[in-house]
């Protein structure tokens, strides 16, 4: 089966605190130009996207210099929808001895249940530090959740970011549906980001299949 | 091994005439806000890219009503780099015996060689109007090419589009890197569009997995 786990761009959106709304305007219309064609206005961190390397530390890798290999690969989901504010390692324990190889982790908070509202940009769990830094010594491509970050909004410092992203680790954010992904099993993830040149980051389409 | 099919996005990238070049604005800095952002302004048909119905069929289905199961499947490339100008019937009737099901087929008129160079819109391979009637009369997701358009640049009537369009078939424009892929044997498609609402088409990561 195939799930697709990407909210998807639209006017009024869910965006960072800050950060411009997305724009869609009718550039070409059918009975004017023969064709219906659409402009595009968007940040580079709009809804589900992917985080580069080059989006927190200075001069790092940008997306558009992973090879295609780092966006296909066997994820694992993790349940962490009991979790308050932090999630802490012992979480993630099990891993150690998990039968399966995985190159995704994602991490299923609920947040994207609040979507659209307020509460979406409060008091979303975080992993502590010491979750990053086990979670980072492991060999993955990335690491998702269906939140808005991988650290608090109030945060200006993103210690989190800064461990997955010194070890070359994507982080996946905004992502939904994760609801009916198997546990305890792995599945393929596909998390394709726009390609363009010198990317901090990028909105992605990213499909489950199981 | 995976390969990208995929012309990254730029400022002063080829686009088709009249249509804006992409733009890439530094939105955020690490200096100024403590993370690098940049505010994309692009076309939903720029670079490598899918066409829904709704590009060309007034009122008919845009991308995002698309399942995800559209944008995944086997696919079989056809080498066509010694067509001239039309892209006969007769280069596909071997599809009838074809050993294997394919979901998406990919035409390889050799036309990325020209990428950034006036050549590229000029003089690409064109399918005859019964090729496409051929094509769309089987049971594919999505037909791709190396080259800008499925029509020729001067048409204003688009009847390649309007035969695949009526069949509810996905236009992948502006692949590249076909070269490599296996004659004669199934691979898999990953085509995913950036993921917007009311998408008369949009920009996709593509890649193939041998």
């Amino acid at each position: 089966m195939i799930f697709d786990l990407t909210h998807p761009i639209a006017e009024g959106m869910p965006v960072w605190p800050g950060t411009p709304s997305p724009k869609l305007e009718k550039e070409c219309t059918i009975e004017k130009d023969g064709f219906l064609e659409t402009h595009l206005g968007l940040s580079s961190h709009t809804g589900t996207h992917i985080d580069a390397p080059a989006h927190i530390l200075p001069g790092s890798y940008t997306l558009d210099k992973f090879r295609p290999e780092y966006f296909i690969g066997r994820a694992i989901k993790i349940n962490l929808t009991h979790c308050h504010h932090t999630i802490l390692e012992e979480e993630f324990l099990f891993l150690e001895d998990f039968p399966e190889a995985f190159d995704f982790v994602l991490l299923q908070t609920g947040w994207s249940r609040y979507w659209g509202h307020p509460a979406y940009f409060r008091n979303f769990p975080v992993l502590s530090l010491q979750s990053a830094r086990f979670l980072s010594s492991s060999q993955i491509k990335g690491i998702g959740l269906d939140a808005i970050s991988f650290d608090l909004a109030e945060s200006n410092t993103f210690p989190n970011h800064h461990i997955f992203m010194g070890k070359g680790i994507l982080l996946i954010e905004n992502l939904t549906g994760l609801e009916p992904l198997p546990l305890g099993k792995s599945f393929e993830l596909f998390a394709l980001p726009l390609y363009f040149r010198s990317a901090d980051g990028a909105p992605a389409r990213v499909i489950a299949r199981t």
